[in-house]
């Protein structure tokens, strides 16, 4: 259970590159970094493509002004000059970018947390990742969802066998906010996304289904993919070549099966986000939207409802719990799990703490870059005529 | 509305073939077909392979005991004999036999009910469709599922342009009883369903998502899949080459794309039978596991919740309404629907009242045939290596 | 398990007095007593006020038109004097008269089952209990909610201390259709229900509370009110001193305490009527919007949904399941259930099997009493001003 | 939309009396305060009754070592002495210690937060009440489900006559975590609240129903009450006097009726606590287990779910969200609300801005006192022996 007691000796200096005021996701960067105040302080920042606007919002946040830098370049150059200069960077902007940032962050000796979908290829990511080796610099890559700590029960209820060998895999992360094209005409937070040289070769297997593949290796980390087979679609078409809407059929090593179902135009849908495990003796199955909960189905006996911070569950689980049973917590504990434990990673990395980061479960360079793969294997498969492809 | 009062001007008299004491479908079609005692009238049996447990069983219902027959051969000779013989007769024996005891059955100028899949091939269905326009008699398909009223809620929403464009069909028909093979070794009811010589090509294709795809073909009769991917598994080995578990990818004509998962695997699930409608400005989702609610999803719009037997319903919903708002139906209602549609089909048949047969929307010979062209539709995509195969 | 098969030898002659075309309720008693055409059958009626439109009601049913009678004291009369006729009668008009017709229904040696509220006093049902012991007449009450099984795996439960000691009995049967009185000025079925002269004492408590309150009694028949407070309203004015919304508390002779809101003013409500039941190690909560369920929530463990059908659930439960697993059941299944009962008990008192009267679990004299017994306390404690008072 | 942009100049200098590492409450205080870091800093603290523990703890959380002080006195008397003193104390302790804490804060010129129930009487909330106005202090009182911003939204609803007239006001919060008195055995944080010398007159009413009746003043703000009757009970019969269930009616001055439920002995409830009001045309449900959905039910229509974050929910319950439709919220999101409106206050009151403190609706010290005229209403109701008594 955590109470914003310090984990780490002293919180680390952290800025982050991009998630200014008109940004979606930049909230909820700091609101993971910074929950308790222990893992990380915000000390500097290139929030926004516009100096002045992010020099304002810095200074709202309490940054002070001459750390509110204009671009990434200069906030990595001045802060390298101080003493007291940052140590880790968050990286919130538009996919094509992530990449150089990354590098030159990497270059400046810093750590990273990146937002997902990682980079544009797998070929980039294992680049970064040897230059990352190369500096001793850990790199996080923010699938917020994954810090729902019911799914660490997931994950302990399968290695222990609870529900037999997985058999069926069904994923879903799908919403209705892109039904029309409207979305994108009207919000510059949107409208990249639909642009390849920006958003990269896809818009919903990268921007959504990347998670929900990282949360199912996260739960089964003992199954792969073989083959898989996807089929894209783009609703609205000026959207073409990316997609809008895709199905994924996968087939497991161990025989199982999958699917996933990815959509920004599953109009009015506001629960489309899910996971179900089905093995040879039970079922699990976690929605997002209602993510204290988990249901547990053993066929043949009545359905169990688990409920989050109860002592039933697994101490692996319970150890990210932070209000207590009947107290709901919501994405943003799920993104401060997911801060701590890069603030661990980092910690357990600087001092060389090789086996915290062997146990550490979080998501890092790997877990980005299988992003990529799964990308790469969906888009291949369409390309060809939705067919079956080895996963590479 | 309905209570009870006739519809067609007397009962039918009619008979079973199969569906005896140890039948799980036998009680669904008496429930169905006897609901109100003004559609059909339960004259006549062949109730049991077993003809001395058939006998007393037919006795149990009130079946007089000479009319209890020890075969559908003898009942067909025998109560043509008869001035009051019975006029229709409904087949709820195991796949094998449907097109024999089908064939059977017109040919001593019966009208006919047959459980679902119909027959084994869409040749024979052809086949017994041009007999049955020949002999001027009526074929319904027992799809009772979907004689839920609220399906013809989802129906005229459609039609009136409710949800826009239809862009994504999600299906869904899976339980979880059929996880381990206990439930062949055990129950003589389901034994035959994973035998290829009494079941036919499939299992859970012919016998669950035959059920679905009609639903959703009665929801979306404008909608025709123009190519599918099937990949099917048999989890449970020996059940191979019947499938326990598969997924299916729909392109349709209008460019849609579809999805259905059946399955007998997934565990400890009690409520997986489900149809989503994406379309371009809402959804349309139905649970048969809450038969009366059915879920309306505007974009951008509060959730609707649409309860049966409420005004604002659809006149043709409401017309199979039977116990007022509040008052929950389940599929008894659902069987009586689709039985009472089967009556006035036969009235209107044998009145010449073409009509009454044209504007009636239930589940007919094409009805069935169309179920067993998925099937085989399914089948040969799956026998190729799950690839895309046209619908033909 | 139930599948239509005969239980009494043969099937009594049942006869109806109201439940004419524009009755509500009248439908349900049809749908419940013939459902199997084992237990009942409908030989004759005095439907309808209307004489005329009740015989062509009674036709159109199939009764045929000699015995459709334009009131009560003709048919018992005409029906006294044949061989074959009525052998039990079902009373489904206005409160007002129940008394009169159960009456001469007992004097015309009829057994009878009665819509509740019974009458307008427990003295009237004390002396109608005395009149059918003494002619050997069994009265049944349709409390049809009651014929829900899942009520019985909570009888079962609470029997077995699967719930340790009962603490609190909360109930609820509210919804909002009489909101405005609207529902009054348009239907003749509602209008007389808020006229004390043929409603009797109360509106909601007789009309919907009494089921509710005989549904506990059913579950837990070993828990005696002792004292209770009533508190009432008119919310539409013009229907004082007939109340559309009450509270009650009650105190329980084992030191339970208990509540239940009756209403038929909560606007917009779908889901107004459920009982949960809290022991002092677990709980039990029930839902007539959703009858297939059970959910039993121990303290301190994963909250248990138990699915109607299912293996693990009480014999006495699933004694009465007809459609199996996974199939939904609703309340046409409730009633049938009850008069399937009643058809037992008939059947046992002209034998004079008294070993299954008494060991029968039905809604007979008594629960009907018991029901005129709450609604006579909660109006005595509503009109000294919502006081405690002695449960008498 | 908040984004953590600050709103008001600075942080203020805050610490915190209690809160320590075994408390269930000190770490929703600071998630709350400190969310974005832009209304609260932690600056000082006398966390403990323990002091060593409490200054280790204080560490951890990076509060400077001569900043964690043995007990309270001394923190006001060392923090007045400095330029950087705190401003603003929040008190986390036992419910007997709020009133003198309260009263020192005060006295050293502090403004102040405060857990709820306030203190033992209203006359002492008075007295506070004073003496804050002649010191120009803040006092807000942490009913930390209140920030939920549904709250508002259903305030808003009522306000433009969405639901009519008001009639019933349904208030329930239940949990069953002392079934058995196991609970105050194990856990100091639990054992307090059932000693009447330090939880004052009640248990369950004081410690979850002022929750609950704050927030149904909250949505309704001219709906007062007139009169009220109250059960209680102590089910665990050694935590009487104090009880752990009980029961409250009320008569509001408009004619409208109501209920509260509050119980900790609702076996395995994990649900318990929610909040229907129901008016004359429509119903608006709220259930703390769900806090993202509204379900706003009109008579006569389909059934509405409200989504937290969408366009079309009235701006004041807009202007709280922080997340984005989509991505659930919890209750750090309520105390962060909470929080961030009791920083507005205490900064308006500073600068003397009586139009932003007339406006702004937050719970502040009349929001205290009347949680405990409520108690005292509902303790002399069950003293006199569950009578209506006027509500003074």
């Amino acid at each position: 259970m955590l109470n914003g007691e310090k984990i780490i000796s002293r919180p680390l200096r952290w800025a982050m590159v991009g998630g200014g005021r008109l940004s979606q996701v930049g909230y909820k960067h700091r609101t993971g970094a910074l929950r308790d105040n222990t893992a990380f302080r915000l000390t500097a920042g290139a929030f926004d493509i516009d100096a002045e606007r992010g020099k304002d919002f810095g200074m709202n946040l309490g940054v002070s002004a001459e750390r509110c830098y204009p671009d990434y370049q200069t906030m990595f150059a001045e802060e390298a000059k101080r003493d007291d200069g940052i140590e880790v960077v968050s990286i919130a902007t538009p996919n094509r970018t992530h990449y150089e940032i990354c590098k030159a962050a990497l270059e400046a000796d810093l750590h990273v947390t990146c937002e997902k979908p990682l980079f544009f290829t797998s070929e980039e990511g294992y680049e970064i990742k040897a230059l990352a080796e190369e500096k001793g610099k850990v790199i996080g890559v923010t699938y917020g969802f994954s810090g729902n700590q019911m799914l660490l029960q997931m994950r302990a209820m399968i290695e222990q066998g609870q529900i037999g060998d997985i058999r069926v895999v069904d994923l879903q992360y799908t919403h209705g906010f892109s039904a029309t094209d409207e979305v994108e005409k009207t919000s510059d937070a949107q409208k990249w996304r639909v642009d390849p040289a920006i958003a990269g070769p896809s818009f919903v297997l990268g921007d959504l289904s990347t998670h929900t593949y990282y949360m199912s290796q996260l739960i089964m980390p003992h199954i792969k993919i073989k083959e898989l087979l996807c089929d894209r679609q783009s609703f609205v078409k000026n959207r073409a070549p990316l997609e809008d809407n895709a199905y994924v059929l996968m087939h497991y090593e161990n025989g199982a099966v999958g699917t996933m179902w990815t959509s920004s135009i599953n109009a009015g849908c506001m629960d489309g986000h899910r996971i179900r495990i089905v093995g040879s003796k039970a079922s699990l199955e976690w929605w997002d939207s209602k993510p204290n909960e988990l249901t547990y189905e053993v066929q043949g006996e009545p359905i169990q409802t688990l409920v989050r911070a109860m002592p039933y569950l697994d101490s692996r689980c319970n150890a990210d719990e932070r209000l207590g049973a009947l107290h709901t917590e919501g994405l943003s504990e799920a993104w401060a799990n997911i801060y701590l434990k890069f603030a661990i990673a980092i910690d357990a990395k600087n001092r060389g703490d090789e086996e915290t980061l062997k146990s550490l479960v979080y998501p890092d360079i790997d877990a980005g870059i299988e992003g990529m793969r799964w990308v790469e294997n969906c888009v291949r498969s369409a390309g060809q005529g939705s067919v079956w492809v080895d996963f590479q």
